[in-house]
This record gives structure tokens, sequence and C-alpha cells, in this order.
């Protein structure tokens, strides 16, 4: 075989796994995730799904790497390090604002079909749910829990709390009424979260 | 027709129901919620598959009785009224028993199975989604605000917070731990997480 056939089947590979992560995404947002398969991503984003069986083992694979590529491309676009949590020596403004980027993101409708099929899926299959915390939640929580050590040093959380398990409290709320519908997603309501967060219900 | 064929049927009905929440509940601990179909659930509870059309539009709905009936049974066996939150004066002892009730609740296999299935319908069915809300995390969730409530009238906590997100502080990172997977769920991490939402995360 000729050399050049690598370098053209590695751009026919990226043109199709492109194409594949448009048709799950679009199936997803159109017919729901339960009714999507493996042959319908085939047949709309024009391949064997052979193609696909060769690169991942179920749909729920392929809409989890569709979805953060969806994610980083997102990221790239508005000029960001993905997932960046600003430091500017104010903890409430910071906090404020992460939060209520992350209430425009899940409003979104590009992500709110997939990442809400991801979820769904990850509580009845372990494995996926694994996967989709793992790479989708963590690498955020992270970033999190650092800003907060930051704050610890700086005086502005108190040294014996654990930053781990002190993000949840304005994380999962939100996490919470998004998954579950369980009241609305503003940033009057982020605001209020960080500052319950930060100064407590009891008084002061 | 004698009068007595309607408390006959009346008993028949309930113990139909009763089987077929029982082979509900069952099959879906077993077998997992997706592959449960309603012609399986009756086949194993021994009536028609039309017997429970009659009744429940969908599994999910059939599910979700299911559910109530054991949440229902499981408070009735413990002798206690459901979803009683205690008010012996002491805030934080108060919350933290009903969190590590709430712990020890979502690790017990019976209610395991069939809780993450309809809370997986739910992100994805929204109708579903918003039964299981408005029947099953509401009512607790309404308590939950009545005793912040109580406590705002005592001085526990400030009268500026609002009872209905104040509670988010301490029950959703619970759900989302137990939904998500991501952290282990103690009576420790219960404690914690009521300290940090009652003197919040700064230096008081």
């Amino acid at each position: 075989m000729p050399d050049k056939t690598a370098p053209d089947a590695s751009r026919r590979s990226t043109r199709s796994r492109s194409a594949i992560y448009a048709a799950a995404l679009a199936l997803v947002a159109e017919i729901g995730y339960p009714r999507t398969t493996i042959e319908g991503i085939a047949a709309r984003a024009g391949v064997g799904k052979q193609t696909i069986y060769r690169w991942w083992p179920s749909k729920a694979d392929v809409l989890l790497e569709a979805f953060l590529d969806l994610s980083a491309q997102a990221a790239g676009q508005a000029g960001q390090a993905p997932y960046e949590i600003p430091d500017t020596g104010d903890l409430a403004a910071d906090l404020r604002a992460v939060l209520r980027a992350a209430v425009d993101r899940l409003l979104d409708p590009a992500f709110e079909a997939p990442a809400r099929a991801l979820a769904a899926e990850g509580l009845l299959n372990e494995q996926v749910g694994r996967e989709f915390v793992a790479r989708l939640l963590e690498p955020r929580l992270r970033l999190c829990a650092r800003r907060l050590r930051a704050a610890q040093d700086s005086g502005a959380v108190r040294a014996d709390v654990d930053p781990r398990i002190a993000l949840e409290l304005f994380v999962s709320p939100l996490a919470q009424r998004w998954l579950q519908r369980t009241g609305p997603l503003t940033h009057a309501y982020a605001d209020t979260l960080v500052g319950y967060a930060l100064y407590g219900i009891a008084p002061r």
C-alpha cells in the first residue's frame, strides 16, 4: 500500500467520527434516547453500523463521547479552557459566577437532551454512571474543590472544612433541581445557594 | 347478582393489586427496569395483562404505585406516620436524625432498585418525573420546610432564609450521592452536611 493511505484513512476516520457524534446528538434530541439505536445513528451518519461497533460497545458510549466532544467544542468557542473557575480573591463572587454559568448551560437545549439521557442511563447502568461521573462531573468538582482550598489558604473558608463535601452544598442542589425538576433554575437561586453555603442558615 | 359478589370482587381486587405490586418490585430487582414488561408482571402475578392495563397505563405507573405501597407499609411496620420529622427543640440533632434515617433507607436493597428505576424513568419521561417528585419527594420536603420554619420561630434559623431552598443544602447532596454514586453515603457524611448547612463554611 502507498504511504499516503494512512493520513487519508485518518482523515476519513475523523470525518466519520464527527458525523457519528452529530447523528447521535440529533437523534437523542429528536426522538429521545430510548428510541435511538446504533442502526439509526449509522444510517443518519452515512456509515455502516460495524464502523460504530468497531469504536464503541454501546449507544451509551457513543453518546458519552459525542457529549464530551460537544462540551470541549463549546468551551473552545467561548475561548475558555474547559471548566475554568475564576480566582479574583472574592470567593462569593467567584462561586456565583460559576453557578450562574452552570445554570445557563443546564438550560441550553443543545446540552439538555444528551446530558439528561446520559444521567438517566447512568442511574440504571452502573458502569455508564461511573464513566459519566468520572469524565464529565469529577473534573469540574475537582476544580471547585481546588478553589475552596485556595479560599482556605486565604482565610475565606474554615480550615477544618472538607472542600469535597463543602462544594456539594451549592453544586448538588443545582444538579437535583435540574435532574428531578424540583424547582426553577435561575441566577437568583444560584446566588442564594452560595450565600447560604458560605454563611450558613443559623444566625451569626 | 347477589349482594355478596361486590365484597368478594373487592377482596379479589385487593389481592390482585398486592400480587401485581409484589411482581413488579421483584422483577425490577431481579432483571432490571428496562427488561421488566407489563406482560412479565402479569405472568408473575398470575393475572391477565388486561387486568393491569385496566388500572395503570404503563409499567412506570405500576412501579410508582408499588413503591408508594412499599413505603407506606415500611412506615407502618416501624410504627411511624410516614416521613415524620422530630422537633426536640435541638435543630441540629433533629436534622442529623432525619438525614441518618434517609441514608439507611437509601442503602436498603428493597428500596434501591425500584427507587433508582423510577428516578431514571423520571429523568427522560417528564410526566413520570413530575409524579415521582410530587408523590414521593415533595411530601418529605414540605415536612422538612415546616421544621425549618419552626426553627425560624425559635430563632435557630435566620428569619430571612427561604426554608424551601435551605433544605436543599443537606437533602440534595444526599440525593446526588445516591443517584450518581459521586461518593459514599454514611452517617458521618450526613452529620457533616447538617453542620455545614447550619453554620456555613466561612469562618464565624
